[in-house]
């Protein structure tokens, strides 16, 4: 008789989204959870589920989104964890960190902090490389409007009106403790001359409704852009109301850019 | 009778090849050449033949790429061409500038310089962004052997060495204004910690042979990683005998970056 030692690993990943249905194992369409289990599956000869810190939709990115697993027949290090399972999954994939975790480790119920940045391009031509990192805004938008209307987000609010329609969470209020606009950076496409501003909003909070940040988003470009008045953003943390905010910003400019953890 | 006017459009292009088989239109297969005549004989209704100021290989990409056109049947501008042909296109291919050119402008015969760019990754782990548009070489090399060099490329010499073999061109001789290393920069993954180095070749010249790009940058890489001597670049100028080259760099680092074309 042997006793199955079980080990606790939180993996580190970035992925480009968009070629994906998003995070979630689906059937019959590739996801980053199912390409993922796939690959340790052919490593350790055993179905396993790789639990994420969170969903993220089809055609949104991560930069470092966590995930925990537990294994039974690893017997080599984290690190070579992480260099088998890139060998086996496509190169938009990518395990850039792994460790062993404590036991009972679990990537969503442990998660304290997430970051995420969404990029935009205003104004310009399309970008044959940026594009399927921006969301492209054709229509002029006034940054400072944006920069003030993003402040109003900080602090713990009721967001009930920043998530999709037919969301059922228990408690709607987050506390975000930042929200602003930076310039982002260039991909190959920047030494082309093309007349555009590209920036990106960092936000961070203790937690994330569904489609809050695509939706928080959609708010400030309307704000900046002056459809909106920059005390939209405080109407709507009052007053829980999906309809006044802006249309949700497309997918492919979101990135789950890192999850914060307690120190154990 | 009404005479037929027919106007010459120089166009310039950015691509990005990933997923095309190059340039030059092949049968049943998705070239860049290929996608922009059907774009255009959809607008005028007549076939018509796009001339790009030389072939570009699959996988290589491409940030101003130089094509003319004679149309018989477009009467608005120039820039509603671009406009009207970039709706026509997929996202990864743009036309970034178009200008009505001299009766009989060719975007091959005209051509005075071209300019390329190569990117390189050294070291650190793959990239789920930045890997389309980057050689990633994972041993290490000595940048300013490189630099050093490079600089022996810059001058009128027979390039005969470095090109692939079975190439038959009248001359091989080639004037080489520029060959420099350079920073390269990040695209979205630039945030993600990663212990690399990222570096790029801009060299420009009135002409290259085939393959002659990415046969001087596997050359210099095999000089910067210390398997051939700073002086190997000498003797493969003198002694054309590709033999004695490093081995063809692949494609996706790869950008036709700019062509030069003479006042008219």
């Amino acid at each position: 008789v042997s006793a199955v030692v079980t080990r606790t690993f939180k993996l580190t990943i970035a992925y480009d989204g968009t070629a994906y249905a998003g995070w979630q194992v689906q059937p019959g369409r590739p996801t980053i959870q199912g390409l993922l289990e796939d690959a340790i599956e052919q490593l350790v000869g055993q179905p396993i589920r790789v639990v994420g810190s969170g969903r993220t939709d089809a055609g949104v990115h991560a930069l470092g989104q966590v995930a925990s697993c537990q294994l039974s027949r690893w017997n080599a290090s984290a690190g070579e964890l992480a260099k088998a399972i890139n060998t086996k999954i496509p190169d938009t994939i990518v395990v850039t960190d792994s460790v062993e975790a404590p036991d009972g480790f679990h990537a969503i119920r442990d998660a304290v902090a997430k970051r995420y940045r969404y990029q935009i391009q205003i104004g310009g031509r399309r970008d044959a490389f940026d594009y399927r990192y921006h969301w492209h805004v054709r229509y002029p938008i006034c940054l400072q409007r944006m920069e003030r209307a993003a402040q109003r987000i900080v602090g713990r609010h009721d967001f009930a009106s920043f998530q999709a329609t037919g969301s059922k969470r228990k408690t709607t209020t987050r506390n975000v403790t930042e929200c602003r606009w930076i310039r982002s950076s260039d991909g190959p496409g920047g030494t082309i001359p093309n007349d555009r501003e590209l920036v990106a909003l960092e936000i961070e909070a203790d937690g994330f409704l569904y489609n809050m940040v695509r939706s928080i988003v959609g708010t400030l470009v309307e704000i900046g852009r002056g459809k909106y008045p920059d005390h939209r953003i405080d109407q709507l943390l009052a007053g829980n109301d999906r309809t006044m905010a802006g249309p949700t910003a497309p997918a492919k400019g979101l990135f789950l850019k890192n999850v914060t953890y307690c120190p154990a």
